[in-house]
């Protein structure tokens, strides 16, 4: 494994640990409902956001347990969405990370409940986060729940383009506010509790923010490129339901250059910061090259 | 109008004003998503639970503009539960409060989504409140939310519990989460907000709780005794849907006298705190002989 595959394995680790803690285990009442939150929690999701959380507190020498309960949260609100995102009112799918989806595994009632229980559990694990002064909590619930609107918002533009013709400005707009929120977030969430300066949380906003862009472009290369085998979700959805993508709009070959432009962008940002940035760089990369 | 129709006239018009410049416009992107919230929010619901926030937060001293963002917020929360309540998966309701429901006005996405952002809404608006102190935002946030997945539990425990035989205890335990926790967490917050003693928070959660249970057994009486016009939302449901209920136990005559045994213990908390409480123990009446 190469230095940025040992960090997002013990970062699933340890956030995984911390989600298992602050998750009601499937022997609390009701059952189902928290065995349906921990279908969809535990269903081997990258934790992309939370080890942006965790990268970035640590790029500016935040100490680990300030920001776990963080990055905990960020994934419980990330897969809310999922959850909800895939629902047959909304995306309608079948698979997720390789498995049933939850309505598909238990019921849509539950399904719903599963969703709006991880969002609940997202502000109270920040709010209970007895590592962070009073200050820093209410900061990151603020930043956190201005992109959770943001990100709900972005859902429902993006169900509002299907079947429309919409402008590549309306499509970055939607990925934006539906991608973009949430990881721009994560990775300010990690600066805000490091107590980064002013100068240092535009950047690293700047940068989440590119790298958000980027992982939506790569994401709709990847419906277009790889099978449902490989991505452990439905391939060739996007094409099949005359969605707006990049590929759609530039053609494959346009889509891939304008990922190394957004790529390079994201690296560019992190000049503006005196520290030790490789490994934030490197997650540029992977995101770039990655197959899944 | 008596002095407590005259309070809750006031506090509907104060809080309605809140919610209106928490929540945005319909103008704003994406419209139909705001619409859809506005439509439910202001739907010419009772505005209960925000003024248990007031009246409590005021017999103890608090100042009100320190109490009303936080009664906007719990109606928020409030108003998203019964948003996804009336989805097709869950209770499958066309009616609320007069009116068509979410998802029967818009779609199934929206109104899962207009849920969804009213959640998020409530924390952020507790979050941002600087009105109060970093601690007591905190504080509020770490109530509020712990009430809210009580009450996304309750709502799982009543789904799986039609059809089904459950016992008194378990109808009980149905409504304090259900219904209870919020109600509780209303009172609380204005405690909370009033920053009063540990003995007097204690007494304004027992008050509350006694109140929610009252709340819940005069909506069973009612959903048996009054029409779908009075009520604002489909009567006789609960008998339809078989679903566990007060007068389904007891009976009718049992179920008022039951009533009126929880309204007493209501007040009796009310002796324990050495203040005005009056119109706290005319909300308490005024549940007991509600007709709507």
């Amino acid at each position: 494994m190469n230095r940025l595959e040992i960090f997002f394995a013990d970062c699933t680790r340890t956030v995984d640990r911390k989600l298992d803690e602050l998750v009601p285990s499937v022997q609390t009442e009701p059952k189902k409902l928290h065995e349906a939150i921990r279908w969809s929690l535990f269903a081997g999701g990258k934790r992309f956001r939370p080890a942006l959380v965790l990268v970035i507190g640590k790029t500016f020498s935040a100490a680990e347990e300030k920001l776990l309960q963080t990055a905990a949260a960020v994934e419980m609100i990330h897969t809310y969405s999922l959850i909800h995102d895939d629902l047959p009112a909304m995306d309608d799918d079948d698979l997720r990370r390789g498995r049933l989806t939850c309505h598909k595994k238990f019921d849509e009632a539950t399904a719903i409940l599963a969703g709006d229980v991880l969002q609940t559990l997202a502000f109270q694990a920040i709010a209970e986060d007895k590592n962070l002064t009073m200050k820093i909590r209410v900061k990151l619930i603020t930043e956190l729940a201005q992109s959770a609107a943001k990100m709900a918002n972005g859902q429902q533009l993006d169900l509002e383009a299907e079947g429309k013709k919409i402008s590549v400005e309306e499509l970055k707009n939607i990925h934006q506010c539906k991608t973009g929120a949430i990881i721009s977030a994560s990775a300010k969430a990690g600066a805000i509790i490091a107590e980064a300066s002013a100068d240092e949380l535009k950047a690293v906003s700047n940068y989440a923010s590119k790298l958000g862009l980027l992982f939506q472009i790569t994401d709709d290369l990847l419906d277009v490129t790889q099978t449902s085998e490989v991505l452990g979700k439905t391939a060739g959805k996007d094409a099949a339901s005359e969605k707006a993508t990049y590929p759609a709009f530039y053609g494959l070959e346009e889509t891939r250059k304008l990922a190394e432009t957004v790529h390079a962008q994201s690296c560019q940002e992190l000049e503006k910061i005196d520290k030790d940035t490789d490994l934030l760089c490197e997650i540029a990369d992977f995101i770039l090259y990655r197959k899944t």
